[in-house]
């Protein structure tokens, strides 16, 4: 009986480009896999388990964990503070079990620093225009905005050196089943079993 | 519009594991992929065409192959000598095909040298022993045969340490979503793409 390491999946991509989409889709297709669970500081929504949805924690505490080097990495969202524990990942992968991250690519590229043996799939639109499309759909924005946000994508695109993965996100099936494939694959890779 | 480079798959592992079943069987399932074609001293056989079936040759040509480098791999096989022409697959993979072998392990090691960049897949028994059980199931072998054929297979299974990875052929199905799952990952790795 051949027995795995733990794997750290991280999903990442420009905003807009679907990567929520596609990571709620695989999920339900792959056996044991582990959502990483974010350190928040905000306040609890109405049913928000503490340990299952987040872990609430208070803004003094978050920034401890930032001061000690706890977080895999870390953001300012409206004035909240999310981030993402390293213990709990961590654990998960020392006892064989893979961890699913989805996240925007600043955050990524943090979790690479910390993590580089963690598996970088990067969604992609298929053309930058094409997400400058999406995220402008509605028609009623200036030609101005149009381009900052095509400019602040073909910033995030060049990013895309820096993962494993290419995935386009063209037809959102197909995109779901190369990432399920992804992570079939790195489960069959060798480096990753425990021989002998 | 993002283009790929062409990548060589080759399938190998002990005989009597069912390489040959996985590759019949994963075939109809991806696209664009082209299989390897062999040259061979053998004489065609009714219905057999030449460049289509295998590459026939004069045992004077093919050792002219062989003393030329030219190929990639070669073996005697009940007298006759069959192997890959190198030519061929590199060929398909500047063209930007893909190409599937499915080989023996020792013909596998020869490729991994003259084409490192392979994504070598080994096919293992669920454990040595059932292999031989596979081999052996007919039940009137003498103990010493099974003896000797359980030890080639151990030594044929100490060579998974060269291969990216390794597919437990444990339920046929399995073992064939996970091939064609590593082909759809390996298309979508970065350093297969043409970017910029």
């Amino acid at each position: 009986m051949i027995t795995r390491k733990g794997i750290l999946f991280v999903i990442s991509g420009p905003s807009g480009v679907g990567k929520g989409t596609v990571r709620s889709a695989v999920l339900p297709q792959v056996d044991d896999m582990q959502i990483s669970i974010s350190a928040t500081t905000r306040p609890p929504r109405e049913g928000e388990i503490d340990g299952q949805d987040y872990f609430f924690t208070t803004p003094a505490r978050f920034q401890q964990m930032i001061d000690n080097g706890e977080l895999l990495e870390w953001a300012s969202v409206y004035g909240n503070l999310y981030g993402t524990p390293q213990d709990f990942v961590t654990a998960m992968l020392s006892q064989g079990n893979d961890v699913l991250l989805e996240i925007d690519i600043q955050g990524a590229l943090q979790v690479k620093k910390k993590m580089p043996a963690g598996v970088f799939i990067f969604i992609s639109p298929p053309t930058v225009e094409e997400l400058s499309r999406r995220l402008c759909g509605r028609g009623n924005d200036s030609e101005q905005s149009i381009q900052i946000r095509l400019g602040a994508c073909q910033e995030e695109m060049s990013h895309m050196k820096y993962y494993d993965y290419v995935v386009v996100n063209d037809r959102i099936e197909d995109a779901v089943e190369k990432v399920r494939s992804i992570i079939t694959a790195e489960r069959c890779k060798r480096k990753n079993l425990n021989l002998e």
